[in-house]
């Protein structure tokens, strides 16, 4: 019955996260959810009693991305080099599809609930990568970086295409650049 | 008269400003303005019919700011140090007030009116620091750098902060490192 309740839960967050990216958080409403998903409001209560907790809880999955595991990674002894290149594949990939950003749902969210959560996914995104950056200057594999400062770049870079994209058209050239310089920051080395 | 009808369109330019900056582009209507610039329906009109109208003449502004008037401070010989010194105090100021920051007005903007303006507007922005950089790179005193990745890196990562400090507070230690990346990136030395 666990896997059921995990299954069921992921399908919510999945059903919800395409909600909150189309309609932002303020105008998503547990009776979306419960049509999106086809579930009763009692069943979809048992698992997320509001919309907030919900965002919430898509936020922490986020977070918690495979690719941005870098702890567990490191410690596989996978190269600096590798879990870079396939975390700003990662980015990459997100940045290129406006139509999934989570941007203006997280204001609106961070406007009428509170930005707390928001400030916790945020220092441990920052905590993460530093990690990353931090062991790829030990092996050898990094330059000898300003870590804070790389780590800012690749973060708010990354935030601002994607609330811009949801603004004006941005060019894949574009997002493809913004990777290749933190790559080049960080090994020297061009995409 | 002309110089009274310009001093007027700036006060309502003003005046609008905060309010977009406080209530994003929807919220805002043509009574809020008469109501902050004390003026009657009829002389704001008379000046701007609509607000859509309002907020783009208030984007043009902004694109026009003399700090970022590359072109007549390169024409009058100086340097694109110097130049480049006055921009990035400038983004950093702009940065550090959250509360001026018209992100999510010109997304409500662009979602409800359109986007040509604003991208027109960024391929202004993009021009002008394209035309600073290669300026530098021609007089020796900037690196040999990838100028569009350059110039990307610059305007996300600023729009990043500008979204970002309406969601979490942006430390103003995290604004002075951007700004030192990209002033490093440019002449290689720390800001």
């Amino acid at each position: 019955m666990a896997a059921k309740g995990e299954k069921t839960r992921e399908s919510i967050l999945n059903a919800s996260y395409a909600l909150f990216a189309k309609k932002g958080f303020k105008q998503v409403t547990m009776k979306d959810v419960c049509e999106a998903t086809g579930m009763s409001r009692g069943g979809l209560y048992s698992h997320f009693s509001s919309t907030s907790l919900l965002f919430e809880a898509l936020l922490e999955k986020m977070t918690d991305e495979d690719a941005y595991d870098f702890k567990d990674q490191i410690k596989k002894g996978t190269s600096a080099s590798e879990i870079l290149e396939k975390a700003l594949r990662s980015l990459e990939e997100e940045m290129k599809h406006p139509e999934d950003s989570l941007s203006m749902a997280m204001y609106e969210y961070a406007e009428t609930v509170n930005s707390d959560t928001m400030e916790r996914l945020n220092r441990i995104s920052k905590k993460k990568w530093k990690e990353l950056i931090l062991y790829g200057i030990g092996t050898g594999e990094f330059l000898d970086v300003d870590v804070d400062e790389i780590v800012n770049m690749i973060l708010y870079s990354y935030q601002g295409v994607r609330m811009w994209s949801r603004i004006i058209p941005v060019k894949p050239k574009t997002i493809n650049s913004i990777v290749g310089n933190i790559k080049r920051q960080l090994t020297g080395e061009e995409k």
